[in-house]
């Protein structure tokens, strides 16, 4: 990595920050060959660390990337990067604009969502605590009560796609599909509607195997990640999604965010059909 | 709540669009006395829908906020916005213009990360299956392995907490604190840095266990949620986190993303510390 290419992007938040984080990533994507370490300063609720941030980017090749719905802050940020001369992006100003102009409204200028015990919150822990309980098949009783019931074979992500269903408040159970390990007789008595199977190119298992492999220290020539018994395993998957009618989605080229959202999108139309 | 005051906002992207979700609840709680409602539509890389989207906005009061580093489908957006007069919001191109005026370089215009099997996605995963695996104190083995370990009386968001820190890559194991159950001896071994004592006001733990009593359908008069009993419950548990001499946050008032940013600067300190 040649130094010369490398570049510095300073996040500021008035909250987490997340949003600051995507959208850098994704403009930064877009640019070949150049490498970039973000900082990000979550909660900056103060004009001074605020100021203190744009000093600290102005030692390096910086853009920064600011959310904040405080004014002051917002000013002193802009004052300080045009005082250095760097290149800065205000995420929620022109956004607030358009709100105010469209609902013909000042907005608050209070920083941060309000934390409230509200139904969505609790919803979100319980699915949580829902795909803990409920994960690689722990207990059958957990299929009747999902949302969604995820099988596939081993190293499908069927516990991290679980886990992101439930921070989206949706109850996942998952049940790992192994050749000779005979399944709960619970999945033949939910709704086919409500199983999703997952199915990935050899290749890709056997990459994924050996990887896991040489994480846990053993050698990557097991059987565990041979091609021929990862093709024997996916065969005998598809033989019960299809006596099972479920959908089947290939995840080989998804990132678990885009397995979920395709989930998510039938479970919406499975329920108002249902409606 | 009357229909006057209900707005819709539309959120176009190129992918998920978890971006223009956040952009759109943060500016609309900016706003008191309105009702909106998101209408999210993720993966748009085709003109043709992108403008159907816009033909459905334009039948209500709506707000369009989009995402996308395709400017085929950011000029047609634009373009029909304009057409109905609807405002819109292009959270990229602003963006991309600083970028690539600070790069001296044009963006590739390609939509979407590539989703390689790299490092981080692996931690990613392994950091979920881990916080699966030592969840709620089941096998005080992963305790030496952890990034850090949470510890609190139970209600105090162990297990989200857990998750969240899973999805940043990090490695979180979680033991409740339970009057009379002896805790495991593993947790006097591992560096007391790394533990996280979790505390909440007795008010707040009161309401969520109560909450909890309703979701089971007991009744909310149970001794869970007494008062009395989680005073003593979160004076053992105090008890034990000094005897540990572990950091402790009061979650009373916080999001699990705020708790968790704490304890990822906590992580950061101490690795920096080590180094």
């Amino acid at each position: 990595m040649s130094l010369k290419n490398l570049y510095y992007i300073y996040t500021i938040s008035d909250s987490i920050g997340e949003t600051n984080g995507r959208i850098a990533r994704a403009a930064a994507n877009q640019f070949d060959e150049r490498e970039y370490i973000i900082k990000n300063y979550p909660f900056v609720l103060d004009v001074k660390l605020a100021e203190y941030v744009v000093d600290e980017a102005a030692e390096h090749s910086s853009i920064v990337i600011f959310t904040t719905v405080i004014a002051e802050i917002r000013k002193a940020i802009i004052a300080r990067c045009k005082q250095y001369g760097i290149k800065y992006i205000d995420v929620m100003e022109p956004t607030l604009a358009v709100f105010e102009s469209h609902l013909n409204e000042k907005s608050r200028n209070e920083p941060g969502a309000t934390h409230r015990l509200d139904a969505n919150y609790f919803r979100r822990i319980d699915a949580i605590e829902f795909a803990v309980k409920y994960d690689d098949g722990k207990d059958p009783r957990g299929l009747k009560k999902a949302d969604v019931v995820i099988i596939g074979v081993s190293r499908t992500s069927k516990t991290p796609l679980s886990m992101y269903m439930a921070n989206n408040h949706y109850k996942a159970a998952n049940v790992p599909i192994v050749p000779g390990v005979p399944l709960p007789a619970e999945l033949y008595q939910v709704d086919r509607k409500k199983i999703v199977g997952l199915v990935t190119s050899p290749q890709k298992l056997s990459e994924i195997r050996q990887e896991r492999l040489r994480a846990m220290g053993l050698g990557a020539q097991a059987n565990y990640a041979s091609l021929e018994r990862i093709i024997e395993e996916l065969e005998y998957a598809d033989g019960i999604m299809k006596k099972l009618g479920c959908p089947v989605i290939d995840v080989s080229n998804k990132a678990i965010e885009e397995t979920a959202s395709v989930i998510i999108e039938m479970i919406k139309k499975k329920n108002e059909e249902e409606v």
